[in-house]
């Protein structure tokens, strides 16, 4: 961490600065570029309070010169993760392909959407139990009810499945889902992190809608410093000014991640934009720009004409896109 | 409800879309404005996705004609609701001076802040027992020690005192605490919003990082929807581009927030801008804005030359900064 | 359009309302749904000030039913404008591969980095000759010598040229110029966009830091209302709270850009994320979302080690990226 | 300016880097903090592209020690600026109450609210002759006839007048003008900004919609650059994700430019909130918050009770207002 002072600090103020560092056990290393004195602080600097240090008077500025993640880090172990569902396998060339409904509804419509999709090139079921809802009056998902009908759709099918937790009390009933999903409200709900870092189930994280690549990380590393390795990074879009769509993909979270870290990335880009119509590109493009997986809202409701459109592809929109998925990973290799 | 469907829809589709509507209980009033059909959705539409609606590929634009929030809302209870913690009241008039130092560091530390804050004109003590960081690394606060302290200094001033939740599974140790604080990215963790609903507790929620002020809005008709109405509303700024403040303070809040809802608005200029100098500026800006509290970082640790111009006023300086607040809420009458 | 108003209106203000509306010739149809009134308003509504509607006291919320942009509305032509420069075509299905350096800096540079970008694949040379840049002191490029230069590279390669305009006043200067770009700062500068609407060059507009894409479409239709039918937007990143990458590439403009518009859109990932090492991935990703066009910054200077690494690719890597971007668009065919 | 070097840097590349920045007369002083080599930039580094030498793949990060802007800064002058029109002094202690209404309308119009402001206590004038408007089908002012009529009222009333350019080819229109304006769209017209330098009329510059601070002050940087020294920053709202208000007034930039610059700040809230019911609570905050002049749409026409509620306040709500400014204005000395 380098902390640069202001040109008008004095002697004392910066030797109190010192003693105040090494008190943390930091040594500090002073250098002067022209009247300005550059503070390089060495040692175990994850402790100190960027923030605070940062807010001083007499500092004008504080730059970390490592990144404050660790063991999620692409330095800390250079070789892609690759997390293991059976035999499915995300990351370092492994793609997963992940599809469902958005809310699980009933037996018959899940079990039905999961063998459209199989069929289709899916190699996870994902479908929403629990659901976070910004209206206390909205459909809050059909809870317990739902995770047992989404694993009768895994018991028939033998699709692993990914849906959300909002609530650590209820971590006892997610035993037998596959992948746990931590939705983009809770990304920084600390507590929840560590608990799940202290499972051994696989985690996918999603980006929260105002946080930073680097704070999305630093939130898997919550998980991981609890010893649990098996983290999924999502992209889901980001809030912006632009009203167009739901959110604003970010896709270079892509490049940039696999730069940082050596966890596999997936896009959602379903609720990334909020329309049907926008999916396939956006899935495409995801899938050009190196994502380790697609998650993507599936239908399967034939009756009814007003589902199509909606946020969700049917069935057969859903099997065209796979298949140029398919070729467009092949283009890039 | 109002939904402008787009001009190449069918009669057939638009039936379907009534029928489904109808299924739901709402009545739908059907006008056409030249070539375009408009459905009037009549009912509690409350239940209505609102987003799912907008995402069918027939519909062009959906918009709420009632605020979405209910209880909460000022229609619901045109009177100024007033906070009370034993003798000190908020809202309705009553303004809360809410100081204190980030965190609690020691009996002797929370204690001679308390006596000194109180001196100074502030009626309600801060102090950060459990803090949620960034990081893993970071120091996250004495935790229930901090509690304990923060007890400490309730008992020796006779101030009511606030602090942080961060994880339900903490609320009993908060009976004696005044006000619950729920945290900007504990906003929407919509699980611990409901269990402080069905206490009697006063909370004290703020905004999230990204979230707009009618989604802050609903985290309080979460609350209220549970029994508590004891609710007050903090703006402690928003996430921007601009890196020279830590988040950008969006006063506005203020005067919006009283037109909507009957609920108090107190501010946070200390985390709303990161900068001590910018503190009592934008406290005075709060104030003149019609802001019912303010809350404010104050240390209180003359040895340390460190400390001044952190993110925290002195005591002397928060002294002088009160004195300014009561003249400019005179000059508002 | 559509005005829904407050509740509390009297019959008295809703009469004066629609007085004030005839008078600009606006039929007014009324309906209620329960006790909101609507108004559909039907006519020639480009005039009315929908801000001005919105801001008045006893209005609610005011919704365009029609887009506001015209000519080029994809309704207004539903097939794909093709910009045609010499042999060089846009959109339509026809790819521009724009490639150059960031400055043009002497004729050796620029001439040896056109034959090397022509011999990896790019049919339009791109160069900066005047560059806005955010201080006054720092290099504002070679201005008029820069653009003699360019087209001392257009002859000698044969390759048609796009570089920016940044003052009305040097436009004879651009008669040889085969693209006209509008800078991201320039946008919105109505004047200029109206000189150029004039003329028949091609104009590749580039969407504001924090314009939206209603925005960058209503900047295109003050060009196209002028006549000039020869646009191309370009997306190249907006302003967020990200600073990993310099901006966020909003992909998502591509598709929405097709569904509203008959224009071809070019993204340029270069700016758009400010670093070489993101640009292969971004790139990718817009020829699979379906971008009719790419605009590189390639740089060819094997002795400085140096600039490999900064936002320009080098012609070996833009040569390979190339490759797999042929290789991407017929993956999504 | 430092910069932070990658560790897997050699010594071959960073011998590199030194000989590149020697040759732009900088000279480099280096330092190793742990296993980072840190190069601290002597000289005159405004010449040196920051951007670009972040973006070497051997640059970790780059960090101006010193702002990047001059003559605009408060060391390059500590005391603050006093711009004077006539009798009409801003900054410095000196309040501007500048009113007036959207639009000039017709010289009736402009006169009466002109008289009306001033018996209210406003010092100067405001009224838009050219108006930038996001459609080309849109009113865009009565112009050069729009500019008459306030001069006009300026001769009537003997009141200073503010009114925006729009186009540099305009400007000889301005020369009875006392304050011209340059718009938020304009802020980065760099060209129009030399110009306007050339001249030594009082500029009002305001904040774009998506600039920073800094960036405010670079361009505020490019008039005085040229010569003229008068002139007026202001405040008129950000862009966010926020849909409420029409802009997020951020009232934090009146302390911070103040600390960082001797220029007078003035603060635009009807554009800012764009309602007029929120206009009261944000200019009494900016006036508390220090601002050197708040600017306020006024109309003035009793028979249109439409208008009542728009962006603009009436006169009387005006007079009313102005009363309170006052008071909070001595409430803070």
């Amino acid at each position: 961490m380098i902390a640069v002072l202001k040109q008008n600090s004095t002697p004392e103020q910066i030797q109190q600065l010192i003693v105040w560092l090494k008190r943390m056990n930091i040594d500090v290393h002073v250098s002067e570029v022209k009247d300005v004195t550059i503070l390089g602080l060495i040692g175990d600097t994850s402790h100190v309070d960027m923030e605070l240090l940062n807010s001083l008077d007499m500092v004008s500025s504080v730059k970390r010169i490592s990144e404050p993640f660790k063991q999620v880090n692409r330095k800390f172990n250079p070789n892609d993760t690759v997390v293991s569902i059976g035999d499915v396998k995300i990351g370092g060339g492994n793609f997963a392909m992940i599809a469902g409904p958005c809310s699980v509804e009933s037996e018959e419509q899940i079990i039905e959407v999961a063998l459209s999709v199989k069929a289709a090139g899916a190699n996870v079921l994902r479908g929403g139990a629990y659901k976070p809802r910004t209206s206390p009056y909205a459909f809050q998902g059909l809870k317990d009810e739902g995770l047992k009908l989404l694993l009768k759709a895994k018991e028939a099918t033998g699709m692993p499945i990914i849906t959300e937790i909002m609530n650590i009390r209820t971590l006892e009933l997610f035993d037998n889902v596959d992948i746990i999903q931590v939705g983009a409200r809770n990304m920084q709900n600390f507590d929840l992190l560590q608990e799940l870092g202290k499972t051994n189930k696989p985690i996918l994280l999603k980006r929260g809608l105002a946080n930073t690549l680097q704070e999305l990380l630093m939130s898997a590393e919550y998980i991981m410093s609890e010893g649990n390795e098996n983290i999924i990074l999502c992209e889901r879009g980001i809030r912006t000014y632009e009203t167009y769509t739901r959110n604003t993909l970010d896709l270079s979270a892509i490049p940039v991640l696999h730069q940082l870290s050596h966890l596999p990335v997936v896009v959602d880009p379903s609720h990334g934009t909020g329309k049907s119509s926008l999916v396939p590109s956006m899935a495409l493009a995801a899938a050009a720009a190196g994502a380790d997986g697609i998650m993507i809202e599936v239908h399967n409701n034939p009756s009814c004409a007003l589902c199509d459109g909606a946020q969700s592809l049917t069935s057969d929109q859903f099997a065209e896109l796979n298949k140029k998925i398919v070729k467009v990973r092949e283009a890039i290799q």
